[in-house]
């Protein structure tokens, strides 16, 4: 046999071995030895080993389970209902606050989407674009009539997320002369010191400090609020005009039993210990050179609020060997968010609730336990402490973290002459974060409102408009009641997007597509007020034609898979043109002319193959006020057989001579809207340019059968007889047949203007097509999946796009996405094999290899060396930003026959060891619909090339991780294998 | 303004208020505003307060998170790297012990799949389909020779998982005369006594006792294995040949502290306990009328093993007000699977660590307390308890989950001769699960080895090949080595799938398209291996037109949106046609012909426009032995600039003259294969068979153009010139265009055969398109996504199919699809407006409204009153099982012309409030994009259709919620709103 032809070699049978197989039997495998199998592939701890954690010393990496690889955050992103796709972050200030935050309202069947993780993605992308914010654009041109108002001196106490957010909103509403004062030599408060490098990493930190610093607002540290430093009179007596307390709560609460412990017997309060280790963790936070607190042995942290949590964690990476957390209360009134106490409960501490410390052993001036009296809930819920029964935990360290406060006399005092309620604290409105005093307002944990990082951003932003109506106040200027907050600018959000088309200026290039979204005038004046560049009304006809729709007539695609909800990848309809009166489209044209001159309406019309009707429809819409027109030459079901629609747009002559009547008829600019159901759609094209047509709208929807349901009946069905006809599909699923018509019509017809359709759902889905050679965007079927809203992010998106195109730091980038970094479910991975010299996978053994490695790398590491990359100065265009002119057609030199291609420049794959997830997809796809040239290690499931590869790229197109096989010149010379040589 | 076209009237002014909008600025809430706020949208209940639980009193509703809904199973199995969709369970018995168990092994980037949800989703399905098991066909068909050895008589004692896991194989493999015998009056063990209704129901395991009932498996209950009942030497006595043990673990383990404690005063052992709530819980379970156990105020679990999280939830059910679980050591040291702690603690359980229960204080005859001693691990790792440190905790009632033993000696005495270990326990060879009693066997708890029920069954299977080795060798019969234990089979696998299309008998309808899945002659040898009816080589030449492929050249489609890995929806590729000679193609379809004599192999050949070519290659492929050519006019790339594939397929002229060429050239069939890139599919269909074609294939792939990244390169790009060509877009994306290409020509020329390609991913598209007039189904971008095995799932689902069509019982299901119950989350919600007359949201206090309706309707309720169905007798057909060849064309006279719909008959959309997420994706596609005719009301986010609704549809396809929007049948006239009226 293995002579045969259709029998493989042996090397390829050695191959194949681990190939996917129809097993026909069940299989056994003994329970015993499933237990022993497990061990090699398990990709999670040992349940049963209580001291088998990983070794955490000194590192530092991020641990939150929210992080996601690009594949990933797109993946979630796409679950949601409402989140759109790579917008840029609009909501900084104080992305990092977000990080921890959950769409508590989140409607989603499969659980809640993801948002902290998507946060972080966003901000991660856009910290590496390296932008600097600018002034609001309303803000930045009144700056030379700016009232002396806007020069009022505002203080800010402390530089923490509430201090930080208030400047960042005073900068953009323009206050020119505004300060934070921060006690310590470093910037960002309770993010930088008590909220671990694993969690937040500093750089965040300081790339929303330099956000702000953009603005103007200046920061001094080493300067406290304190009698002897700076007070609320003092600041008041140097002229500042409001005064902002963001200083948060800056001593521990005072526990009697802790009075006389130091760090040398082995105690920390939360508010020593963190900062400490922040400080010996994170890079570039400030210049001292400190060391991380050293422990070991028995750790017990008292608490259970986020901080206690982070004690924890942290202990664990500064040589403790048993972490426990103990608290006062039950599981149920933990205060901390779950994924907190999670990760700790992961690295192995453990929980001890229900216990009141009462005591801490001290022998030879070191801690030696703790001893603990048992609280308990009473039936009426009040908490009581049994001091008959007390428990000892043996511990080397204690750290307590039971909150803080405010106790110091000389902050207290410096804040006078604000009233302070009986905790210490600054009296508050929480509707405005005003004190009593005029003038200073508060925000924070000092405020006593706020819990979290979110809402200490949220105070400083609720203050920044308290002191803005103030401020203005106090020089009697008038502002609106209701707040007008400026939301975040960059120089992308100043890239001009607006195209000249047929003498028409498009202020952007996106407008909605003559469909359904255009159905009546209120929706085309909302779509106005939204931004869409231009509007194609919904085709209409005159009232002789008049049509009545059938139900049901749009219906989800099944193009996607079993995708139910927004996200469509396609819809079929069978709806036909406007139901509505010729003179009804005909007024609103002329209403909504007079109130958007600045935006384009194009009328879309139709009628059946008479010079007569298209001659007094075409100019009663041009009468009407019309900026253009399109002819429906192509609607695909329902009026062809009426010969209109797509029964004129399959001719060539009859859309010759369609165009031609109208090009006699009105002076305006038309478009021919073309079908794609052609075999030659450039012969249509060239038809409509020679009847004068000033342009194309390439293509109207793909003609289907969408689907029929198990007993043989189509969606949609009309009527009791079930009857169906087919509809008109659109949405992504054309977009590469729309694609293929723009590019080669504008390859044919250069500069002959094209409106492109057919699956534009984003900013990059548009550029393709203007890079195909459209010189304006048409869209349906994404805002049936979402609403008129989306014209922001496709405008954003395109800005950012052509932005990003001409900065030197990301020439390497696609668009807005970064190139890949090694990574393993989007936390970064050394390459190991340049570490030992050979790849490891990720699970079982190797995993375990693999720990070993970096927890010893870390362990030897300097973690205050690696110097982050500097953020500032903001990175500047190298050439000027293009236009949408500019764009258009530029892919075209590269897109030709196939003939054009050469046959000799071959590529082949490469797999990423460290980024592999050892899956065995590229495995797969090679050996059943390839050239079986991917060996799969049977025990570490590493897959690899072989000289077999023929670059075919289907290993690349199923691996489910972005990047992690590449295809790289061939370096050898490609010879074909014929099977059999060729006969002499 | 108000009486302009363009602006909205006032009502729907109203309804739009609440449709997104752009904000031009940040707004502002305050924090503490928010958190009011907060209380009214939460999803999730307030942490802050302990005792706020909902009450569970007699609540056995399913509180699994693994639960999925049809669409989350949808979604979850797509994201699954090797997991198929729909396959009915292969893999029974005991599906119930598989909803626990999680894919260890999954590298899922996004998380572990969660299988545990998709089988019990699977089984749920199954198990309405209401089928029976039968024999393995090579069992039933060698029934009448089967010798004695078959009759063998088997005892199992003890009806749990092991035992109903191992009779089930036994009589699979032909065993005639098995008995379970059980000593309670109920069966399925633990799985019935112990596992609480919420996470297993009674009727999944009553489900898999049926069908293990469906083999001839006998059930005696009352029946022990005891002392003075059944024993090992009795049994042996009777003439039972084997035994095998699976009485599992019956006694609690003892604790000399509870010795003298009894129910009465508040003391329960596990073991007591759930058989008590399992029998007041499980409707059907038993005939006994019992009551729950009746608790009250604090109850004290003790243990930390999965055993004591089910009896800690099952308090609550049984009226206790506080649960605590005491466990002796930490947490990282919990035996339970995390989901089980999980649970637990979402209802409120506390949880105390490090306590040894040391005295159970009883006073007037009821438990008041629990003392503890602490627990501490010692450096070394011992476990060490401290009788110093003493704590108290109240209780009033207290249930022991220490785990359990087998203690009684009169079982064990009823094992004898069985040599027991020093536990009393059987020992077992880990390997056969054999004791050293030959003939007799152990597994489950007894047995020693498993731990969780998934590997009891596994015990069981693997001593029912041990058990059949035995009774074989017994009667002097040789069997093979390697374990051939049979699959799971039901009516469905006896389903013909065969067609006979132009004289030739395919064996199912589905092959592998001409394509990169049969590149080589080996290739479609494993693909006729596998079970794929037909195949079709990939296209080949007479070697003067050899050609050299271009690298990259197959890509991942973009139509389905950010998709990285398997599923996806579209491939595009420049592949040309074989590299390979001629004569390799046919040497190599002689070699495969010799061994592949039942199924169908067809040769695919491309030739230029010229007679000679045709004659020459299509005589060398008949020559060959193919049982039928395909004529490639169509491959839409390269080699249309030679003047083959697509060039000449796009006239009607040279597709005639081709077919004729061949048809006078060769006697077996061939089937011209199409373009979708032509204005008229028809016209070409009917030009090949004007020349005789036999058929033809519809179709090949699409014209498109992919995608070109933001620097405008496409993707593929060839060369160090990054140039492009058009490709052929196959997959998901074109099915639409497919189907109505198959129904259009199966319509103009009935009887004609087509063999359709074009998204066939499944049983279910193979069977729209047979539907829509295919005869045969070709595959090539399923495969490139998953492997040859796909066969094996499409032949299953197709089968499932046709049986299903023929059932009274799944009328009106679609397919394998039934009928979407009311649910929230997969699980079953009451039409609460059947009880309060009114509708409610799922979130904050309409949730709680809710949770307070159903907690009442619960305490009321008589749990065992609800009869479950009765799973047997099976349903049988109601009419003889289609044929393939029947179900040709099913859909064709309900596909006509638009005129033929009937535009009198409308629909409108109707919410189902109950499963209604509230999440108003309805009501902004509403807004954008149709007839501003759906409310949604501010504050319960509930949506109702107004009579301005037309019937579009576009709700039902973006509502995430299968079936939440149903379109039902208009009652008024439909009365098109015309905008302004017909001039008189």
């Amino acid at each position: 046999m293995t002579s045969c032809l259709s029998v493989d070699p042996p090397d390829i049978e050695a191959i194949l071995t681990l190939n996917p197989q129809i097993k026909p039997y069940a299989s056994i495998v003994p329970s015993a030895q499933t237990k022993k199998n497990k061990k090699h592939w398990k990709r999670n701890a040992d349940k049963k080993c209580g001291t088998c954690g990983p070794d955490l010393t000194k590192n530092f990496d991020d641990i939150k389970h929210t992080t996601l690889s690009e594949r990933a955050a797109l993946k979630e992103a796409s679950r949601c209902l409402e989140v759109r796709r790579r917008a840029l972050p609009k909501v900084v200030p104080h992305p990092a606050g977000c990080q921890g935050v959950h769409h508590q309202h989140c409607k989603q069947e499969e659980g809640p989407i993801n948002i902290g993780g998507l946060q972080q993605f966003a901000v991660e992308v856009f910290k590496k674009m390296r932008l600097s914010q600018v002034l609001p654009p309303e803000v930045a041109t009144a700056a030379d009539q700016r009232p002396p108002s806007y020069s009022a001196r505002v203080a800010l106490l402390g530089c923490g997320p509430a201090s930080i957010s208030c400047a960042t909103f005073l900068g953009r509403l323009g206050y020119t002369d505004v300060t934070i004062f921060e006690k310590n030599e470093y910037i960002g408060g309770l993010s930088s010191s008590e909220i671990p490098q694993y969690r937040l990493p500093y750089d965040v930190v300081d790339f929303e400090v330099e956000l702000m610093k953009d603005l103007g607002v200046k920061v001094v540290t080493g300067k406290a609020l304190a009698e002897n430093d700076l007070t609320v009179k003092g600041l008041q007596a140097e002229g500042y005009e409001a005064i902002f307390l963001g200083i948060g709560l800056p001593q521990p609460k005072k526990v009697p039993i802790f009075e006389n412990l130091t760090e040398s017997m082995g105690f920390f309060t939360s508010k020593d210990f963190l900062p400490k280790v922040a400080a010996g963790s994170k890079a570039g936070m400030c210049s001292c050179k400190s060391q991380l607190p050293q422990l070991s042995g028995n750790v017990i942290v008292l608490g259970a609020g986020d901080t206690a949590f982070d004690c924890a964690t942290s202990a664990l990476r500064c040589g403790a060997r048993r972490v426990y957390v103990v608290f006062r209360k039950g599981f149920t009134n933990i205060r901390a968010v779950p994924e907190e106490m999670e990760l700790a409960r992961e690295e192995q501490c453990e929980f001890v609730p229900f216990m009141e410390p009462s005591k801490v052993i001290v022998r030879d001036n070191r801690i030696t336990a703790v001893e603990f009296c048992r609280t308990e809930q009473d039936d009426s819920g009040r908490w009581v402490t049994d001091n008959e029964q007390t428990n000892r935990i043996r511990a080397d360290f204690v750290i307590s973290a039971f909150g803080s406060g405010l106790s110091d006399p000389g902050v207290q005092a410096a804040m006078a002459p604000v009233r302070l309620d009986r905790w210490g604290l600054p009296e508050v409105n929480p509707d405005t974060m005003a004190t009593s005093e005029e003038g200073v307002f508060a925000g924070g944990d000092l405020a006593g409102v706020a819990e979290t990082t979110v809402e200490s951003v949220n105070d400083g932003k609720t203050a920044a408009w308290s002191i803005h109506q103030y401020l203005q106040s106090l020089h009697g200027i008038p502002i609106p009641a209701q707040p007008r907050l400026p939301k975040f600018y960059t120089a992308v959000d100043a890239v001009d997007l607006s195209v000249d088309i047929c003498g028409l200026r498009f202020p952007n290039p996106f407008g909605l597509a003559s469909a359904p979204p255009t159905t009546s005038a209120p929706m085309l004046r909302r779509s106005f007020e939204a931004g869409w560049g231009f509007n194609v009304t919904k085709t209409f006809s005159l009232n002789k034609d008049l049509v009545t729709n059938v139900s049901p007539r749009i219906v989800r695609g099944t193009t996607s898979g079993h995708t139910y909800g927004p996200g469509q990848g396609s819809f079929l309809n069978i709806e036909l043109i406007s139901e509505k009166t010729c003179e009804y489209w005909c007024r609103s044209i002329t209403e909504l002319k007079r109130d958007f001159k600045e935006q384009v309406l194009i009328a879309s019309i139709m009628c059946s193959y008479n010079e007569e009707d298209w001659t007094e429809l075409a100019q009663k819409a041009e009468a009407a006020g019309a900026d253009a027109l399109e002819l429906n030459l192509s609607c695909p079901h329902g009026m062809g057989e009426r010969g209109m629609g797509l029964a004129c747009g399959q001719d060539p002559e009859l859309v010759r001579n369609i165009c031609k009547w109208v090009r006699a008829a009105v002076k305006i600019p038309f478009f021919a809207k073309l079908t794609p159901n052609v075999t030659h759609i450039v012969d249509i094209a060239k038809a409509a340019k020679e009847g004068n047509a000033d342009g194309v709208t390439a293509t109207n929807t793909v003609s289907g059968l969408m689907m029929l349901k198990s007993n043989a009946v189509a969606w949609p069905a009309v009527g009791s007889d079930l009857k169906t006809t087919y509809g008109g599909v659109s949405g992504n699923a054309i977009r590469p047949i729309a694609l293929r018509a723009v590019s080669a019509i504008a390859r044919a017809l250069p500069g002959f203007p094209i409106l492109a359709t057919g699956g534009i759902d984003s900013a990059e889905a548009g550029l393709q097509f203007l890079h195909a050679g459209a010189s304006a965007l048409q869209v349906c079927s994404a805002v049936q999946n979402q609403d008129f809203t989306l014209i922001d992010d496709f405008c954003t998106g395109l800005r950012a796009l052509l932005y990003l195109s001409t900065l030197p730091s990301t020439a390497d980038w696609d668009g807005q996405s970064a190139p890949t970094p090694k990574h393993q479910l989007g936390k970064p991975v050394p390459a190991i094999s340049e570490i030992i010299g050979k790849g490891l996978a990720n699970f079982g053994p190797y995993r375990a290899e693999r720990d070993r490695v970096l927890a010893e790398k870390h362990r030897s590491a300097d973690l205050l060396d690696g110097k982050a990359e500097p953020q500032r100065p903001a990175v500047k265009p190298a050439a000027p930003v293009p236009t949408i002119g500019e764009l258009i057609g530029k892919a075209l030199p590269m897109i030709g026959a196939y003939n054009d291609l050469d046959n000799q420049q071959h590529k082949v794959a490469l797999v990423d060891e460290d980024m592999c997830i050892n899956c065995g997809k590229c495995y797969m796809v090679c050996n059943d619909s390839g050239y079986q040239a991917i060996e799969f290690d049977r025990r570490t499931h590493l897959p690899r090339v072989t000289t077999d590869c023929t670059g075919c790229t289907l290993c690349v197109s199923v691996c489910p991780i972005i990047d992690c096989i590449k295809m790289v010149p061939r370096t050898t010379p490609y010879v074909p294998k014929r099977g059999l040589p060729l006969p002499a």
